[in-house]
């Protein structure tokens, strides 16, 4: 396993983002700097043993020499090892949350050789008048966004693009509310298990210029359509095939556009009406992902303030600052 | 193979109601009345040969013994047989569309022993203001239904429940145009294949009043959700279930209501639109789904005229009809 060094400070912690599909580790110095990082494909679903056996052997593999290296080196974790099928719940707090409530939440969890390892918090948003909400993983990647720039602190509007979107409502350094859509498992699941898929090639991709019109075609339909619209206008990625006024490999791209329009739709209607003096919007995601993202809102109209890149260690780093386990960065 | 008989007339035409995934026949009498009925598995999908010589086993193993008694009774066809994929293609017509455009427009497909067949095309509806649409099937079940009154067959509206729902407008006797929901493979795609169908119990069902509830909050969910709120409100099918505020069992129909909550939205507001003093509401399809529907409908305070039966026999009769094969009904 390689170590990738971008800092030359002192370790002081060793942060987990220990997800479904991966683990990521980050031995990171006092300043919250990255000493080093590694990746493996422990992800909670897909672990070398089943139980807790197999976290303990992936977080081992992972980085057991670091801590041979320096033993007292405090160990944080968060995502979905925090999960009911996780290493050991940490139930759920509410909104409004921040590192200090994660903290004070947090669940320990003990391996073999008498370590322990403190596990954040997933959050719930349970507002009145609607259906509950949760995330668990993202509220780590906020906390780091936020120790970034205190202006964002203040009053930001995070988008989090992904298989389950997140759009965050951020004040006063708390997360006070958001909504998941189900943008990314929507596509897939109606790319490779619905009739829409049948006629999207395996191979092959669309011109440069097909693509982006097919994609603008999805933001224009969303944007322009009526409550309820969204399980007739899929039909479209059908009927435009059929008909042969898209060209098969540009499909999957209104598709795409359709259901990131109507997640903006929704989502852009939501900051005109908690910000109507506007207010940053900061993407944090997968960069190809984000970059898809910034082309739907620029032509929405929208503006991103910034794109971030993994702000994950970063807030593993101000929730072992929150719980005490270092001391916070200066 | 049991011949159900419901009339005692002489028969005049073999009409095959031929989907994706089942053949029904119908020997029918002067009248328009079924003297038998038959059903097969060899749906277009499921033959017991590929190419030609399946459709040819398919129609022979259905109906041979009906032609061995009366050689000369013509024979028509509907729904997938006439798809790209069918027994040959007979191109989409477009709206308005009646059962006279269908016999303008149908193939004819040559069977071995130099027997023939009409197969009745689909429909195309292409508005200038938006995605085409198609329908192969529903075409022929229409005809069949405003045949049945003069009334319905000036001015109405027929939803047809199902995989892909269909909303159709129907003007002076023909189709003037029509929407597809892809409601119902949408909660299959979701219930199967994506992390929504995790919390709900392959076995047990919900208590009736706790399936009302849950199907009655999808509902509202829909009525009430502002542009673009479909892949939002989609994950409430998991928060209602992981805060336990709906048991495991009433999920599904919790995501059930939210669906068809999306359709009808969308379809009132379009009838309220066409028909500002309204227009009979017609409902054609399986049972089953209709009552589910049928209450859906009337929580959102619409009222059905008439819950149809299987309608496509009729259609046949009136499309052989206006292909000259047999005289039309008195």
């Amino acid at each position: 396993m390689t170590d990738h060094f971008d800092s030359t400070g002192s370790p002081v912690l060793v942060a987990l983002d220990w997800g479904t599909s991966s683990l990521r580790g980050f031995l990171m110095d006092e300043a919250g700097g990255v000493l080093a990082e590694r990746a493996s494909p422990h992800g909670i679903q897909h672990l070398p043993h089943p139980g807790a056996a197999g976290f303990e052997a992936a977080f081992a593999a992972l980085c057991g020499d670091w801590l041979a290296a320096c033993p007292d080196l405090p160990v944080v974790a968060g995502g979905m090892v925090g999960s009911a099928q996780g290493w050991v719940e940490a139930p759920y707090v509410p909104c409004p949350a921040d590192a200090r409530s994660l903290a004070d939440h947090a669940a320990w969890v003990e391996v073999a050789d008498g370590r322990r390892l403190l596990i954040a918090p997933g959050v719930l948003y349970d507002p009145p008048d609607a259906a509950p909400d949760v995330m668990r993983g993202e509220e780590v990647q906020i906390a780091g966004a936020l120790a970034e720039n205190p202006a964002w602190a203040a009053s930001a509007c995070v988008a989090m693009p992904g298989t389950h979107s997140k759009w965050v409502r951020v004040a006063d350094g708390k997360i006070v509310g958001f909504a998941t859509h189900m943008t990314g498992e929507l596509f897939a699941v109606l790319k490779n298990h619905s009739l829409l898929g049948r006629l999207m090639p395996a191979e092959g991709v669309a011109s440069p210029q097909d693509e982006a019109a097919a994609f603008a075609l999805g933001l224009d339909a969303a944007r322009d359509g009526e409550p309820g619209a969204l399980p007739h206008q899929l039909f479209a990625t059908r009927t435009l095939g059929l008909t042969r006024r898209l060209p098969p490999e540009a499909l999957s791209h209104y598709l795409s556009g359709l259901l990131i329009g109507h997640e903006l739709t929704a989502s852009l209607a939501m900051t005109r009406r908690v910000w109507p003096n506007g207010a940053p919007l900061l993407l944090i995601g997968d960069a190809g992902l984000c970059r898809r993202y910034a082309r739907a809102l620029d032509h929405f109209g929208a503006t991103v303030t910034a794109q971030l890149g993994n702000t994950a260690p970063r807030g593993l780093f101000q929730f072992a600052a929150a719980a005490g386990l270092i001391a916070a960065a200066p």
